[in-house]
């Protein structure tokens, strides 16, 4: 079943937002060799109802058959065309402090079809040394890298303090998405660029309330 | 306005799951000394609508007053109240790879009321060593560790492969809450636990999910 990109702009924000859990599920099922596998099964595996899958997967086309199940490989790849893994992205790091460093070095940039081109610092301690094989460059190299690269996403892992400017230079040197975690909500509105805020401590927070609820009903 | 825990109980997890955000805002507003806002000048500055704010800040008794608008200060510690910053939670970091020291040094735990007590590692090479003053333990102590100190929350930084087992032993220890950030959806059924678990590589996809439907908008 192939599907025009008229469908896919139908697809509403909230099972945008599922599908790379679906992403995840379905490529450990490939790396197990299971090619088939029931809305039941599924739903048991994510923790999800049987229900809410079977309405996901429509949305895409994922229709399982009865009797049959879902075709594993069919889902995965649509999921992946849907969520732009075969685009091959290009992306650079800005900060090579702790996590700089930890996301340079993590998989999960490849796994998703994002090549880390270029790590950017302003600290003459760090410009030079490789990490994970890739010379860290300075930050007055961004500007000309990101144009000649034609680079598309950039992960700010800098200062809040340094997060705004330098995210204006990086959609000015053509950046169309920034992964953000430096703590702000960056505003780019006259850019025309997607932004992921991240905000590492507010699932934290999510944490301590279901914490927090517990001991007072113990009390 | 005084809330009893039966009226926490009644909020929604999708208003839970925004506390966290106005926390961030009502926290930036009593750094700059602006102690009343309407709920028009907080929506712009959050991006949602007035009406959104004013239907989640009712949920717990955060009720404006025409013409003077929200009490900021009375928000900020009944959310705080509510996300359990008062309960001064207790953490340890399992595993000090570059994800590990960059949580040990951010400041995001301190800020919600979270203090690290203790670092725990299995290699050699980094037990004993501090990380932000604090030194990093052999994982042959973690249990001793956190029954004495009454830990509450793991934060998991160690290996997909590793981490089954860690929170298997954690969860044993007396650890109540989880903050997952191995790459693996833990399930910890068997046990009176809450768990988090991070999938950081979501959010770029969601992002690459974004520039792909631009792309193909342009095709």
């Amino acid at each position: 079943m192939i599907q025009d990109d008229k469908n896919d702009k139908q697809i509403s924000q909230a099972v945008i937002r599922r599908l790379p859990r679906y992403y995840r599920y379905l490529r450990e099922l490939i790396r197990n060799n299971i090619l088939r596998i029931s809305s039941r099964e599924l739903s048991e595996k994510m923790k999800v109802t049987a229900s809410q899958i079977r309405q996901d997967l429509n949305c895409f086309g994922g229709f399982g058959q009865q009797g049959y199940g879902y075709n594993v490989k069919y889902l995965y790849n649509e999921i992946s065309r849907i969520l732009g893994v075969d685009k091959h992205f290009t992306a650079v790091i800005i900060g090579m402090g702790n996590l700089g460093k930890a996301l340079a070095r993590n998989p999960l940039f490849e796994k998703r079809g994002v090549s880390i081109k270029g790590l950017f610092d302003i600290s003459p301690d760090i410009i030079g040394k490789p990490c994970n094989g890739i010379p860290v460059m300075s930050m007055n190299l961004v500007t000309e890298f990101c144009v000649i690269n034609s680079i598309d996403i950039a992960v700010l892992t800098l200062p809040k303090s340094e997060a705004a400017s330098a995210a204006e230079t990086l959609a000015k040197a053509g950046i169309k998405g920034f992964w953000n975690f430096s703590n702000m909500e960056l505003s780019l509105s006259e850019y025309d660029v997607k932004i992921e805020n991240i905000h590492l401590g507010d699932t934290l927070m999510t944490l301590c309330y279901e914490l927090a609820r517990d001991l007072d009903e113990k009390e």
